[in-house]
């Protein structure tokens, strides 16, 4: 029977550019207690973090005045855009961590009055550097680090939480050519399971209340020794992409007789 | 501390149409140990179950040389379509269902030769009538019911498990008005709960060798008495959708002159 656990602890301090993650996360760690009843942290664990409590260690906070300037300086490209009723616009871009997202994952929620948050410069790095300052507090104990941020979906409802950045995790589980139970090689299964292991922490995490962490417990086939490439290898855009840009803005390049794509 | 414990039962028999989903379940349900020691299923827990086997039980099987007939009439509207390298067509329309999803959802894999498997005809009176199911033999226990499958998303890589039926869950956790660490009111973290659960319950599950099935514990504060309106609440599609159209669909009706929407 498989297996797993997600704990969420409470009691992570506030986070300011002060702060240096990796010690004020240790001792929180170091008092898991897990419903089997052993204590601490392992080496297969998956420790989960919101992204916004990183962008805090790294002093990525600049004034809400300049919101649209910092999703402008934040964003690549923008795919679709949108005035919404209370004429502020929507903004889907591509951001420079290569992601998709509205407003370039630009936050106002949870930050002092008057301030936003950007998201990490590197999120994959930000999780190379807390797990090393996890290691050499835990005596050398490896866990996987995943940052995530939440974000809606074309075509779904509300928004689910997805790994940003991720150190020492195989975030791709590729089962193709693992025979089915016809027998025949599984042709299409790639799961992103940094994102479900992301999903899962959220479940528990919350936006507010000293719960920004998470640890999943049961995942250790995913975690690698080497910090490998990291969520970078989850963003896809680029010439295949069907939803490059959003309908009304390929319909209106079609409608000027511009080429879809510059 | 918050604590999620998820399990994966092996030994779920073959399901066929003549199978009674909830008759072959039960005994696996009862015989659940959990890392805490504890046996069987509580009221608060969520019975996650992929739709491949309840529609492999409702007999939604049909030819496999029908598969592109079995699309169209399993589609209510294109989204965007692109031909393959080998030729083949990939399509991702609107189903039946509601749901945005390639192919509409129609699947290859985990069949008898020869054959593919449509989705459930209403997965979420799918999860109802296995909820009821469940309780009758249950003495009464009403667990959560979410059923399960697995979709690709724009701009990322890799597959996750979406919640495509469900019964006695809330869907989407509303966390609006909330204060924020800065006591701000929260304006729109509305959380699809669902789709994470089924994303969580994914990490266990494996679309081969009688896994199909997770329970998570840890969930009761979104498990409801009453069966509620279902997935379908998940879905988004509309006047509001910003990718309604594939960008290479939407560019060829602005440069044929037609309006953007039918």
């Amino acid at each position: 029977m498989s297996a797993l656990q997600v704990l969420a602890p409470e009691g992570v301090p506030a986070i300011t550019s002060s702060t240096e993650l990796a010690a004020v996360l240790v001792p929180v760690l170091a008092n898991l207690v897990w419903p089997d009843g052993s204590i601490g942290i392992d080496a297969g664990d998956v420790v989960v973090l919101s992204s916004k409590v990183v962008s805090k260690a790294e002093g990525r906070l600049v004034r809400a005045d300049d919101r649209e300037d910092a999703i402008d300086s934040e964003s690549v490209r923008v795919v679709a855009s949108r005035e919404n009723a209370d004429g502020s616009r929507l903004r889907i871009v591509e951001n420079r961590q290569g992601i998709v997202m509205a407003a370039a994952g630009v936050d106002s929620s949870n930050t002092h009055a008057g301030t936003i948050l950007l998201l990490p410069v590197d999120p994959d790095d930000s999780a190379r550097r807390l797990r090393r300052g996890l290691a050499a507090r835990l005596g050398g104990v490896r866990p996987g680090v995943i940052l995530t941020d939440s974000a809606g979906r074309p075509w779904r409802s509300g928004v689910t939480d997805l790994a940003i950045g991720a150190a020492g995790i195989t975030v791709l589980d590729d089962l193709r050519g693992t025979p089915d139970d016809a027998g025949r090689p599984l042709e299409t299964t790639v799961v992103a399971v940094a994102d479900e292991i992301a999903a899962a922490a959220d479940l528990l995490k919350r936006p507010t209340g000293g719960r920004p962490l998470a640890v999943v417990r049961g995942m250790a086939h995913v975690v690698t020794q080497e910090d490998g490439p990291g969520a970078r290898g989850l963003n896809r855009t680029g010439p295949d992409d069907m939803f490059a840009l959003g309908s009304r803005e390929a319909y209106e390049r079609g409608r000027e007789g511009l080429p879809l794509h510059d």
